[in-house]
């Protein structure tokens, strides 16, 4: 399909000191060297590639609009795998989008979200799971998210998907061969080996999808929930942990972050706390349907901080315990006692019974003293919320599921390959078998996209920024 | 003096498609190759100026940051006029700052604002108008303030200075040799060629500091107020003319523009229309100190937009004309008659003798009908909001004044000048004359930066946003 050449402005909208436009298709050098006009008069088609030439922009009436750096890069080894020339010019607004009309009028199309990547993709330079891990790259906004995306973008996903498929081929092609040969009654696959062979592959699938919910949580942010009445000093404790995860990139000038209220970044992990306001306002009618509503709330949590002030704790635990504790059940609970500085060391003592009391018949639970206002121990709290996230440390080599599409077809593959453990054990016949193990494959196939549509394409890519 | 090497992230701040980290200075290569690592394992100190170069960035541990393209600039041939390599990176605001913060731990320090394209000035790549106009450049908003912009970088301005001051050289040598002289009273320079000289360079600088009210306008927008009763429609008129600046730039996706609320560019130029909402409130207390101060407002306008309900013309007129009037002097005063589909040409008539008597002793005044509700005749207002600033056309070669600190050197200038005149004229001795002329030249000098300092430099520099 002969494709038509796209440009977009690539870095961040806006105004900065330079930015990228990025102009990609067969026209690419053409169309660039109607309007660039470099010093010694040489066009961009007679450079070699990979070469930055220092040139000015000029339009049809013969107006500069810029002085820019245009780098060539030439089929097949650039981003897209086509003809590329970024055109760096310099960051103002205007500017920007004068080139970009420019462009359009000397026969480039605005490119849609995305459809550098496509392209990329369309063109085998990456696989499906590798494009979005892009997306998931500019996306990230920790240590953590940054890692599983990377690992994606350079293939350790698609490594680990390629050799369950080859698996799969091997075993099905066994079983299609005996097809051939049905009248002969033959059975070129030992049904034993079979067996063995689709167990190893769902125990991977299934570690892959299972995977998902530490992946997610990575990529979107460990919902947490601190909990606790009004004067426990929440507000305080968030604060605290807002401020040590800003302290670390303050030094860096020159970038914002995209903050999102009340989400911290804690040792390259994110924390997204969910809004449990409601409690304070609830206070006095504390059997109300409204601390009923704040109450919910921890369903979403997979971290609960149960903030107590430890002055007035049999209290609060007594007011609370009721409600809180049987919805922390799967959940981690850490239970922290707040303005420690006010309490003497028998008042600790006790409320570390209190503790053992109230979460004897639970697992998963942790404890800490804390002062929030006093900064005394929030450092704790943090390396506690970290553990129990329990990130693999090894890492590179661990491939997390980070995407809800990777996850849905993983969960159908799932559905598939146990449907053919129960095939192989009930002597299921080799041509429902092989359909069994085909849908395994296709399924598998969608992450990659090896298996792919247009409308799958469109929903992935649209989702991508415009310029990428 | 041996400088440091500097790195910041030059693109817009947020999270883009991708980034551009620009490093420059003495070590930028060293420095570069300990991070970046090409999949043929060569170092960018082996390869060529000005070539783009795949791999990724690795940080201490060997854990990879991102895939990214290194571009190389070699001393004298970059930016700065220093050995600079450029990384564009994926887009993500984490990666950019992880990236900063390993190229600061391998001994790179953060740019301040506008250092890049303050080393290009020092090493003598542009000199301080030009410098000064990239800043402008970058800013730019419209076709207008862009152009005035572009030219400046081009050197425009500085060529013309640099004409002035070497008249000026030739001349003080004169005066200076007959020093040497003086004995004998001998006059090298010819009093009246001098006279004549010194009144060409008087006009020259005469003209571009005239030039700065016109550029100024340009660059911050011309005070554009619409005045008029509460019914008369100045919201629908206002909101007209912005839609159709919005029109030219809503088709152009991916990037997004600073909205300033009530500024409009008009054909490329742009109109900052000033608050005078005052009047609608104060309408039953027409006389009342409210009222008054709206009326104040006129005083920054360049241009005043008196609009009327053309169905209530001769009441508003009586109500306003005193307090309208006497406050447009050296104004422009458009008189614009709103909701013309409901008078009839009888009504026309009479309007158009209204304005005749109104304006009788006033010069630049100018009438339309229009209506802001049915969108007609609104681009015969455009039309003459752009005609009143009239830009010069031929444009290029014209030099505009569009800085401050330009304006008040070259008042400065003007002075000295002046000052030399009048010292010829009333045959001042050599040695006084002398002095007044290498003032003009100093205050001609501090434009281009020939005469500069830190503190000025400091000042110009803080203005630019980092990393450029």
């Amino acid at each position: 399909m002969p494709q038509d050449t796209i440009c977009a402005v690539s870095t961040a909208p806006g105004r900065g000191g330079i930015a990228v436009i990025r102009v990609s298709g067969p026209e690419a050098v053409t169309i660039t060297d109607r309007i660039f006009r470099s010093p010694n008069g040489k066009p961009l088609a007679e450079a070699q590639a990979n070469t930055a030439h220092y040139g000015s922009i000029t339009d049809e009436k013969g107006h500069a609009l810029d002085d820019v750096v245009a780098t060539l890069f030439v089929a097949p080894h650039s981003f897209t795998g086509e003809n590329t020339v970024e055109i760096s010019c310099h960051g103002s607004t205007y500017i920007q989008q004068q080139i970009i009309a420019l462009l359009l009028r000397q026969g480039c199309r605005l490119a849609t979200p995305g459809e550098f990547t496509r392209r990329a993709f369309t063109n085998g330079k990456l696989d499906l799971s590798q494009a979005e891990a892009v997306a998931d790259l500019i996306a990230s906004t920790s240590a953590a998210s940054h890692r599983l995306a990377i690992q994606q973008m350079r293939g350790g996903f698609s490594r680990e998907l390629a050799r369950l498929r080859e698996q799969l081929l091997t075993f099905v092609s066994l079983v299609e061969l005996e097809l051939d040969f049905s009248e002969e009654e033959v059975e070129f696959a030992d049904r034993q080996k079979l067996t063995e062979l689709a167990r190893e592959i769902e125990r991977v699938i299934k570690r892959l999808s299972d995977s998902f919910s530490l992946g997610n949580a990575i990529k979107n942010g460990v919902p947490t929930a601190i909990i606790g009445e009004t004067n426990a000093g929440k507000s305080t404790l968030l604060n605290r942990l807002v401020k040590e995860d800003r302290a670390l990139v303050s030094d860096i000038h020159g970038t914002t972050r995209d903050v999102i209220e009340d989400t911290v970044v804690l040792q390259g992990i994110t924390f997204r706390f969910i809004d449990t306001a409601g409690i304070r306002e609830t206070h006095d009618t504390i059997e109300s349907m409204g601390i009923e509503r704040t109450f919910q709330k921890l369903d979403q949590a997979s971290i609960v901080i149960w903030l107590i002030d430890a002055t007035h704790a049999p209290q609060e635990v007594e007011e609370l315990s009721r409600q809180i504790l049987p919805r922390c059940h799967g959940k981690h609970l850490i239970i922290a006692f707040n303005k420690v500085d006010k309490i003497d060391d028998a008042t600790r003592q006790q409320l570390t019974q209190l503790y053992d009391r109230l979460t004897r018949e639970m697992t998963d639970t942790a404890m800490t003293f804390l002062s929030a206002s006093h900064n005394q121990n929030v450092d704790a709290l943090e390396s506690m919320l970290v553990d129990t996230v329990n990130l693999p440390q090894a890492g590179e080599n661990d491939v997390i599921v980070t995407n809800a599409r990777h996850y849905e077809a993983l969960i159908h593959a799932h559905d598939a390959i146990l449907r053919t453990l129960d095939g192989l054990q009930t002597g299921l016949s080799g041509d429902f078998l092989a359909q069994d193990i085909r849908e395994c494959m296709h399924y598998l196939g969608e992450i990659t996209g090896q298996i792919s549509t247009d409308e799958i394409l469109g929903t992935i890519f649209s989702k991508f920024c415009i310029g990428k």
